[in-house]
């Protein structure tokens, strides 16, 4: 069965046939919240996620008596595994590493997942533990400051990374003021302004019952889970709270950009340059998403790729070279990455976009056609054997689709791509503006042949050092 | 059955029964060829791997008339994908992605390995695709000078990143002038001074039939397999050359260690120091290697571990603390990390040192005991859910344990380890001398509390910095 089905807030059960053997059932509890499984015959073990569609995008900046919330969906998330009325930050570590289970939480520019990986009879551990987390944590004050530190160590160590600086300066670069466009983790200064007070408002207004969403994938029978996460649900006391409002639908529309940079230069003494250059791209909806899918597996994704080819193949000029292209509900991007020494930095960014402008020139031929929907086909049939994979696609169905696609449907789309379809995409792409971010012992003149800094703001920061006097 | 079996090499045929249902089988084939393959039912794909017990401490320093070979191992993994007679680099690139594959090599310090995750359909054109690129590379010297450009800038990648920094110091620190203190990838100078006859020598001495283990798990058959191998060997016109010396077998007990460094410095203007402190460990064939499991267990694997409880839940000095133990045929290591700022890393030193110091006094509870074991049971029975776990497995058991445990075996040599062993081999390893490698904006003063580079030499670097005049 082909299976494109949409994923109504309101409807209560739903089951289709998905991938191989596998069944997927949709539940609406009267609480509000949603249960998506997975099941997959012979799987020994099973991947669980709570989700919230709230992330970096839905904070706010500094307003009438209060700073900007940066950061505090991710101090959020870390708060907690720090305790419950239950269960203190040790016996959730314990409960999991008892039993050589995974777990941890991510979270991103438009949602927040707790997750964890365990054997088949550790599900209804994993459940209740999780369930417990997410609707009682107690955000302790002393737990708070401790872990303040801990957050601005994560932002150290990533501030420290070049390929990460040189991602969160291309996100800036090309969404400009748009709330994609800042950094998932705040910065420095707003985490050490949070307050608990504004942290524990942000949890109390998102993590209701009509914003959870909870899907499982593998060893997982449906009813059993809904009846333990219902038990756990029950014992927090959680209900439906009528009088507030229903979850906030963003926009899944394109949304104008304003503010975008045509060049960031972060100067570092580092051996390499770290560069990212694209332009705005598709938002995650977009029916041409399947054709996108195809230019980038063309264009930059894989040995055989056009990128990988000439920059790395041909000329020897970068170790790691792909392009990307994330979706959101109103926002999107197109990136190509390389990692290149300082002198070349100038010839790897003008050969990324001419190879670029090459496919929206002259198209791509049939047989790279048919290698990538081979590709696409074969790695998400791969990917589908971890239980990971399938639980986060149906957290990302209910929560940014609104709609569950099979892999078996998704080929399809995939194999209704033409060439015309990828050239016309390409052709659109190259049309919109550039943006380049660099990180590392690079001069912002050796770009100027590849964006044009006349027409949109440049800027160049010079790390601050902390040197010692050490001998 | 508990199966924990020798593997010799001159025998030809063995099979036994492995984790769940999974079947073993190994041949030897006439060539000197040995094959390993472990079925997994019920898999819709598999991992192969082709192995040589051949890695960076193997190479030589320079000699009359030769630069050191320090990085040709590496740098032969990487041309093995540049061409053979029968395929250009790009044709191999295209046979993976055109399925969708994975496909990629892996240079370590005692082996080599050329993997692919594929497809079951797909897995005699990995077999015919690797078994020519092991055999019959071109080394063709276009592609050797591209590919020393690529090799750099892969090095300049590893330079810039402060944690891989402080990883090679800290080898080069706890095993001084051991040849497994060496990097990896050699260093720029050893891959610019590289010559493609010294790399084509190290190809034709070390990968011959008798150096080849080829191992694969999942959706395999052992006999079709050998089958596919064989042809495609034949058709490579590849022989068992019987002048040619058996494969050298390395020592298996501990090498007497000289040159090591109580402190190795890199000064670099960072936010975090990269910290690594520790001690020699136990060699990979030490019947105390499951002690030594429970030991990183209970001390630095986990949330629930002592390292992390004490540095970043108690003290919230740290986003990444852990522990880590590898182990090698005559050397193995003892090791902590942490990321921390540079105002605390001298505390952080001291804490991870008194932290090893608790156990090798106090000892662990029976609770983290039992903690420990269910932990490691569960984390290998979910790793072994993905065949490349198993791949490599086998590819680990041949080449450097000579012997094949499964699961239960493994396990039921863990919940026999005691607390005592516990306690009397951390007191073990606390008496050994202790080495640390910082990179950061730090000074060795930090340090002293821990270390004592009193007795032996202290290292301090100052990175190059290549800034450019950029306004």
């Amino acid at each position: 069965m082909n299976a494109a089905v949409d994923l109504p807030l309101d409807s209560t059960e739903l089951s289709f046939e998905a991938a191989g053997d596998a069944l997927v059932r949709r539940s609406l509890l009267p609480s509000g919240v949603r249960v998506l499984t997975e099941r997959v015959p012979g799987s020994r073990s099973a991947t669980i996620g709570f989700w919230v569609a709230v992330g970096s995008r839905d904070e706010h900046p500094a307003g009438a008596g209060h700073p900007a919330t940066y950061g505090s969906t991710h101090f959020l998330e870390h708060l907690l595994f720090k305790g419950t009325k239950q269960r203190s930050a040790l016996d959730i570590a314990v409960s999991f590493d008892a039993v050589g289970g995974e777990h941890n939480a991510l979270t991103a520019k438009e949602y927040t997942c707790y997750y964890a990986k365990v054997q088949d009879k550790d599900l209804p551990m994993a459940v209740e533990v999780l369930a417990d987390m997410f609707t009682s944590s107690l955000l302790d004050p002393v737990e708070f400051e401790n872990e303040r530190g801990v957050i601005l160590e994560e932002l150290s160590m990533a501030g420290d990374d070049p390929a990460d600086v040189a991602n969160e300066r291309f996100f800036e670069a090309v969404l400009g003021d748009h709330p994609l466009g800042r950094p998932i983790g705040g910065s420095p200064d707003t985490i050490r302004a949070a307050t608990r007070e504004a942290v524990w408002e942000h949890y109390r207004a998102t993590y209701r019952p009509q914003d959870l969403v909870v899907t499982a994938a593998g060893a997982v029978d449906h009813d059993v889970l809904v009846d333990g996460l219902e038990r756990a649900l029950r014992a927090a006391g959680w209900q439906l709270d009528l009088s507030a409002s229903p979850e906030a639908r963003r926009s899944t529309a394109d949304a104008p950009l304003a503010g975008t940079r045509a060049l960031t230069i972060v100067e570092r003494p580092l051996e390499q340059v770290n560069l990212l250059l694209g332009v705005p791209g598709l938002v995650a909806t977009d029916e041409r998403r399947p054709v996108q899918s195809v230019l980038n597996a063309i264009f930059g994704s894989g040995m055989s790729s056009r990128l990988f080819q000439e920059i790395r193949e041909r000329r020897g000029l970068a170790y790691s070279v792909y392009s990307f292209a994330p979706g959101y509900s109103d926002a999107g991007l197109f990136g190509m990455y390389a990692g290149c020494a300082p002198a070349k930095a100038g010839t790897v960014a003008a050969l990324m976009r001419a190879e670029l402008e090459r496919v929206a020139e002259h198209g791509v031929t049939p047989i790279e056609l048919e290698r990538a929907v081979g590709q696409l086909g074969g790695a998400s049939a791969l990917a589908l054997e971890d239980s990971d994979t399938r639980m986060s696609r149906l957290g990302r169905a209910e929560l940014t689709l609104g709609e569950f696609q099979d892999l078996d449907e998704a080929l399809r789309r995939i194999s209704l791509v033409t060439v015309d379809d990828v050239q016309t995409l390409a052709a659109d792409l190259v049309a919109r503006p550039f943006s380049l971010s660099a990180v590392g012992a690079i001069d912002e003149a050796a770009f100027h042949g590849t964006v044009d800094p006349s027409t949109v703001p440049t800027a160049v920061e010079t790390t601050a050092t902390t040197t010692t006097g050490a001998a």
